[in-house]
């Protein structure tokens, strides 16, 4: 491999593992590349998860990483609008983890107007940006609130696009139909996209 | 008028009533056709209330209307399915009238498969054509499920394809999102919508 070559970023599923179990390869290939001096990152589009739980899934299957080797797209997202727009309300149309993740991040998340009923028109005053992402507790009053708040004008971000996310058996709906949805429904299109295919990831792990 | 003309259809939300109140000359207009004697029919693309609610709510308007006289995208696809499709097992995206409509046109409607987890690739046996209208008890859940069944070679219909629902102060989410978020996920089309800007709805209505 080129000596002008310093890091490589691998992504975790289907590239390093597969479930449970490390890919033929993958523990020997990437422990090789790091006697040879190469800094190794590994990446998931999934927001799903902290970065810490998967140092540890990565430390089980033979590969040392902390929690630091590893970018998600939540991570992404939460360093990215840290630096460039600190200040905006978000409503965030994801799990408990993303929350987690934006507020460790210094950013503020607006509540879910729970007092309002969800079939109706809800007023999302004091929110600047709808974050959308894989979500497996989405509700008609996620996407009303989503909708509302776009339709007054909020920013709109993404974590991540993909149609749905590989499971055992199959996959299942991931943050793309979401905002397929959303941008039909709007006529607006996601602005911000974290995770690949954007290169917002790659600017990020290579600030690493 | 042109006494060509036999009948007239008119769409209720916008075109007759606004909400609660009669829109300007719709009492009168519409007492005039039918004194010239043409037959007035009303139809709706929403999937929410049964045939008799908006009866009901016509003659307090003062307009006088039975069941038959209402035509809604749920009637017209029920009585579609009926007549060519009888013997389709359907899951349905869609809220209480919706369900209860189809089932008096004599279609069977398959469970919600709640003993699975909606977070797996949920197995929708038995599911010959899913069926999306407007929803707003939608969910993960169900978002998934459809999507299995559309991934598995179910037929894919729709009661209407609406963006959004005009209420008071705004509109709420339709059926068109949802449509958008399943054919974005699956590379799928609906193949069968009810509603206007369908022609089914003209032809259910011209049958009357």
């Amino acid at each position: 491999m080129s000596r002008s070559i310093e890091g490589l970023i691998f992504d975790l599923d289907g590239t390093v593992y597969l479930g449970n179990a490390a890919l033929p390869g993958a523990v020997e290939g990437i422990a090789a590349l790091r006697q040879q001096g190469k800094h190794v990152l590994f990446v998931s589009n999934k927001p799903l998860e902290p970065r810490d739980t998967y140092a540890k899934k990565l430390a089980n299957l033979g590969i040392d990483a902390t929690p630091d080797d590893v970018i998600t797209s939540a991570y992404v997202l939460g360093y990215h609008l840290a630096q460039t727009e600190p200040h905006l309300n978000l409503y965030v149309v994801g799990e408990e983890n993303l929350l987690h993740e934006l507020r460790g991040h210094g950013l503020q998340i607006v509540n879910e107007f729970m007092e309002q009923d969800p079939m109706d028109v809800i007023r999302t005053n004091g929110v600047d940006a709808v974050v959308v992402a894989f979500d497996r507790t989405l509700s008609y009053r996620k996407l009303n609130t989503a909708y509302q708040a776009l339709q007054t004008g909020a920013r709109f971000f993404a974590t991540n696009a993909d149609k749905a996310c590989p499971m055992p058996g199959g996959a299942i709906p991931d943050a793309g139909g979401t905002i397929a949805a959303l941008e039909h429904m709007t006529g607006r299109k996601v602005e911000l996209l974290a995770g690949k295919p954007s290169n917002l990831i790659t600017q990020v792990a290579l600030q690493k």
